[in-house]
């Protein structure tokens, strides 16, 4: 199974609406036949592409694969049906497939007469599409917010000026958590004051080739030479300010993560909606004294109702002369995640 | 002189105005004769520790030594004259002393005949007595402005609440650093709004034996039933809200590290006297979104006159039940240090 798990997230395969699957097809006496993974939609699954390699050796193997084989025909037939008609007589598997339409892989099997074993380091499997998990269960994409902060929790100087309140290895790191998301949100507010390119760039400032989608919310037209509307990426406008409704039309748009971006005011609808699943914060140590707030007033009055996070990841980013160092927090809030309706 | 520098920093060594020095007495073929510590104001030196045991077999042998041996007849004769009277043919120290009135001990000894090496892992050396030598060479006592904030820089709901805004490994954290340093520092401000008692205390949150000296500046009388003045510490109230008459008073009553402890007000004013040498910060995963602010008004108007700090070092301090991780940011402004008149 970590063959599998590691096979799962080959470098390189595109972030798409499919999870990352591994799968490694074994002989009776425990040699490895053939290995598969997906690729990204539109190519086979990890278990066909394994039985492609195998051919007729898979009669009688046992196949290890990271999350349950489907049951549905999409692009590709039933993973089910391909491991039977293959002559597979054993079957592993990490993750139980919680897609409605792909569920049903393991009975399936079953029936067959394939011997079927589940929930074999199942965590680490989760782990791997943790967005598109999520996105199942909860029927609507992962919220990851995302703040940059100085140390006296401003986000610009008095007169407005904010470049750049986070470091240049904190910025590149933020490059790299966009590319990871498929979705970038923020509101009209920042389209206008900001005018954000909202892309995914390399160290040297140029668009990588596989862009997450640009989604802005709220009611206001956007103009139209606002660069978030340029050609680099695809760019959704969201004519409402509900951040229910928002992750609904993101969500039947096959979006399973979206890296919240900002600004305060966009920030505290998700908050107040109990809509953020994760907290992303850069720590700059620097010191403004006054200036805009980089969290809009949150409607706490008094100290027992603060809303605590739980710090799940602490990240020193050290700048190229050793000044300039940030300092990342990956957080959740301890509420209980909502399902949308 | 790894052995010496070891000594030196014996634990149980009470803190005080003397620095902390190892001495080690080696005879011709290296093995080791005597080993002495310095243990605080009014015990023998270390050099003198080290000789007394030594006895006869000190006659031929190198001393090594943490820092320049003295050259003045304090509570004890100067440690110069005690080796050449022993018969030390060699004497090899890292720190050379910077005290005016002690400085001299490697010059008296060449002249007697002892061959003398300095600055044998000098760097070692001063960050043992980092506050000391940077008090002799200040003439100013070394400032440490501590302060704790939520992520969002509030230091209190917007009632006033406080407690608490960092974590009890935070709390315990702070009561460590407190002991490390000769004198903690707050405003009338911080006096009449949150009485502390301000003494270093342990887990069990009772007082340790040997407190700090607690200062208390501003032009307000202090209400006699506040609790820093309570029989449990020494108390001094500098009637001045000049940084630099405070710090000079501090000197003179022979104290060499300040730990600033707020609040807002107090911290500015030294930050704009350009009097802080290290800055501490207490990040709790929290967010209130108002409320008070934990830094003052520092009369930045725009990002590029923003304060940026080094960071010299970042630590996670953990909860006991994994929950209420806090985060330690240690810092140094980079302005040149002030020096006083
Ligand atoms: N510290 C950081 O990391 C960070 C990140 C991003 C931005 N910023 C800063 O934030 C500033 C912009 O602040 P902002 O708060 O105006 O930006 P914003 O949150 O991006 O946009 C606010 C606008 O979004 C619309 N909106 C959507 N949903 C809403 C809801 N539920 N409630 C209210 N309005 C909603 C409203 O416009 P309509 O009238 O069109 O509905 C509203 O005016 C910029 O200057 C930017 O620099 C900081
Ligand atoms: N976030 C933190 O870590 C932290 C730490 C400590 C305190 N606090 C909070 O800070 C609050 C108190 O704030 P604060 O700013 O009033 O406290 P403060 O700085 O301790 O005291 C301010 C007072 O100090 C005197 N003072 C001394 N030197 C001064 C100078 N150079 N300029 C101006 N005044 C000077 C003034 O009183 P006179 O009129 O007597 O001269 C002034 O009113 C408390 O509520 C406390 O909870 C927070």
């Amino acid at each position: 199974m970590r063959r599998a798990l590691a096979l799962a997230v080959t470098p390189g395969v595109p972030l798409g609406p499919n999870p990352r699957v591994g799968c490694v097809l074994l002989a009776p006496d425990g040699t490895t036949i053939a290995e598969g993974f997906h690729r990204g939609a539109g190519t086979p699954h990890a278990e066909a592409a394994a039985l492609a390699e195998a051919g007729d050796a898979a009669r009688g193997a046992t196949a290890v694969v990271t999350l349950e084989p489907c049951n549905h025909t999409g692009r590709t037939g039933p993973c089910s049906e391909a491991l039977v008609a293959a002559g597979v007589r054993r079957v592993v598997f990490a993750q139980p497939d919680a897609n409605p339409v792909a569920v049903g892989g393991a009975g399936r099997l079953r029936e067959a007469g394939v011997e079927v074993v589940g929930g074999e380091q199942v965590e680490d499997a989760q782990a791997i599409n943790r967005a598109w998990t999520f996105a199942i269960v909860h029927r609507r994409p992962f919220v990851t917010w995302k703040f940059a902060t100085t140390l006296d929790g401003r986000s610009a100087a008095a007169d407005g000026t904010s470049r750049w309140v986070s470091s240049r290895a904190a910025r590149l790191d933020t490059h790299r958590l966009r590319g990871l998301c498929d979705t970038m949100l923020v509101g009209t507010g920042t389209v206008e004051v900001d005018d954000p390119e909202l892309t995914v760039r390399d160290e040297v400032d140029e668009p990588v080739a596989i862009q997450p989608l640009r989604a802005v919310m709220g009611l206001r037209d956007l103009d139209p030479g606002r660069r978030i509307l340029d050609a680099r990426a695809e760019t959704v406008h969201l004519r409402t300010r509900d951040p229910e409704e928002a992750l609904a039309r993101l969500h039947g748009l096959g979006r399973q993560h979206v890296f919240l971006e900002g600004g305060p005011t966009l920030a505290r609808a998700f908050l107040a909606a109990g809509l953020v699943d994760e907290v992303v914060t850069y720590v700059a140590p620097m010191l403004l004294g006054a200036g805009r707030n980089a969290v809009a007033d949150l409607g706490i009055a008094t100290i027992a109702d603060a809303l605590h996070l739980h710090v799940s990841d602490v990240a020193v980013l050290q700048g190229h002369d050793g000044e300039d160092t940030n300092v990342r927090l990956t957080m959740r809030p301890p509420i209980p995640q909502r399902r949308s309706a």
